[in-house]
């Protein structure tokens, strides 16, 4: 199949690698035509996944119209905030019958809408939309290290022909209906992120920092439910199997940002600090006004908007967690 | 309230210290007479806990008689296999009015009950049996980490009852009706915690320790509902937290175990290396016994049993499992 990748990212790359050691014919879109030319003369990504080749029938090109026309699959991993804007200049070129599937993991800032939305509202003529998640830093992936993930789709044909384009020997690809549900775990896990990093910085140990992943990932499953998506979904590989791989990686800028918040540093001087967007802030910005809008109880999510937008003293806001009425675990 | 621990390991004895700071009557019984002295003399369990003081209020004794009678709830912190030993020996001084708690993780080797049956059998005329679990290293809860645990009785007042004597500021006590999730989740977790060990000791990054904790809690919710627990348990404090916080310690005798397997270590090697019990060497025995029983579908634990047992090479276990057929996430 001829596979396009819109996003030369570190894991529009990584997945590139992967649907061109199944042997598909694959075109790496890069929105800069140096960074395209440079991978495509040194087969290596240097600046965002240095140190790993990749193989040479990747073609990278910075043509949109040369990228996706004529292909079967249409895969957007670009920056979540950047994707509406791309898929404007892209749709042209895109079939009704392409399968467009979503790698960006994020919820539109302004409209609250997740990925998969943004594109039904650009495209709608084009049903055969879907979403993959999961555990997979991109430096492992194009190392060929054992990873597992999830693909997404309402439609089972789709979800078929994905699965069998993506899996092999090192990249096992489950399947799942439930789009909404893998859609915001994969978007909300960065609060979670955030939140553990938080208590690290504040000198806790393995125990705080449990208790705040299992019991975020279970206020993320309460706001999921609301909004349509099944339970079991945040159980699985793009809930608490993304939530695990974030919160223990030192790749992760949200714990990073959550650590140095926990020591005492003010989120201004953070963001201030980056080039790199943290992402966790804005979906606990999100997730604040969902909670908000849908009458869901997120103790976690509202400490976590208190210390990162209204300057509250994260030891306080533990303290508070910690206060609340006794419950019961499941409600 | 009178309050009974019985075991003086480093859980029964960080238990002792939140029931008292609670300001309850609090009584630990120790097998050894030595150990018994020595903390009711320095204060502090030198042996297990070393380094956290004990409060001065706490009684230790070797005197299983003393130590029971007349108490309101008495606690089961033994080693899981000496459990129903100890309680042949105690349940002569516990009234039918007492509330048992259970906080030992572990299932009998030879009966695969779970340690609350064991009590049910051991004592059939007290109904008033209840659990403790979650993520909790004693080494944090002795230093007033924040920590959240959860409670498990099918006696709402028991439950009640119990989440008032244990919860405070800094030990969160949630309620849950589903005994044999909870029970299930931290006597199967040791599993996990091996293959997660394995895919370091194989060199294996982040993506491959998250898709086998995810997929892992996954199969084992798959036996507890065969078993009668309820799935949402497992995504819990008692299943995926206690896992969690398992799976990123290198306080666990298991994780550690794993990690040697995965670097082509020999089984009877570590287990003769130590004197410590590796449990989730006889988890995994008793959870493929019970899959193979219940006819229940767990690829992880029956690979798991392979390297332990048969002396499967780990690497060809993992790719095994990467190379099975393409499935859908949650069934």
């Amino acid at each position: 199949m001829r596979i396009s990748i819109l996003g030369a990212g570190s894991w529009g790359t990584a997945l590139s690698n992967v649907v061109s050691d199944n042997k598909h014919e694959v075109i790496l879109w890069a929105r800069r035509r140096e960074l395209a030319e440079e991978i495509n003369q040194i087969k290596e990504n240097r600046e965002y996944l240095p140190g790993a080749k990749i193989n040479s029938s990747i073609v990278v090109t910075h043509d949109l119209e040369y990228a996706v026309k004529n292909s079967e699959i249409v895969i957007l991993a670009t920056p979540s905030q950047a994707l509406r804007s791309i898929l404007r200049e892209a749709k042209k070129y895109i079939k009704n019958d392409t399968i467009i599937l979503n790698a960006s993991k994020g919820i539109e800032n302004e409209s609250l809408m997740r990925m998969s939305e943004v594109i039904k509202e650009e495209i709608p003529q084009n049903s055969q939309i879907a979403v993959i998640s999961g555990p997979s830093h991109a430096e492992e992936v194009i190392r060929r290290y054992p990873t597992a993930v999830v693909v997404a789709s309402k439609d089972k044909r789709v979800l078929k022909v994905l699965q069998e384009v993506f899996i092999n020997n090192y990249f096992r690809v489950y399947r799942n209906y439930d789009v909404i549900g893998v859609e915001l775990g994969g978007a909300l896990k960065n609060i979670i992120a955030i939140c553990s990093g938080v208590s690290e910085g504040l000198g806790y140990g393995d125990n705080t920092r449990a208790a705040l992943i299992t019991r975020g990932i279970i206020e993320i499953m309460r706001l999921g439910k609301k909004l349509g998506a099944k339970n079991s979904t945040f159980s699985g590989l793009s809930g608490i199997g993304d939530v695990i791989v974030t919160c223990s990686s030192m790749h992760s800028r949200n714990r990073r940002a959550g650590i140095e918040i926990g020591k005492g540093k003010k989120v201004d001087e953070i963001v201030k600090s980056t080039k790199m967007v943290i992402e966790g802030i804005y979906a606990t910005k999100a997730a604040k006004k969902l909670s908000d809008l849908y009458d869901v109880e997120m103790p976690i999510t509202q400490e976590a908007y208190k210390v990162l937008f209204e300057d509250k003293d994260p030891k306080k806001a533990v303290d508070d967690l910690m206060a609340r009425r006794g419950k019961i675990e499941v409600y």
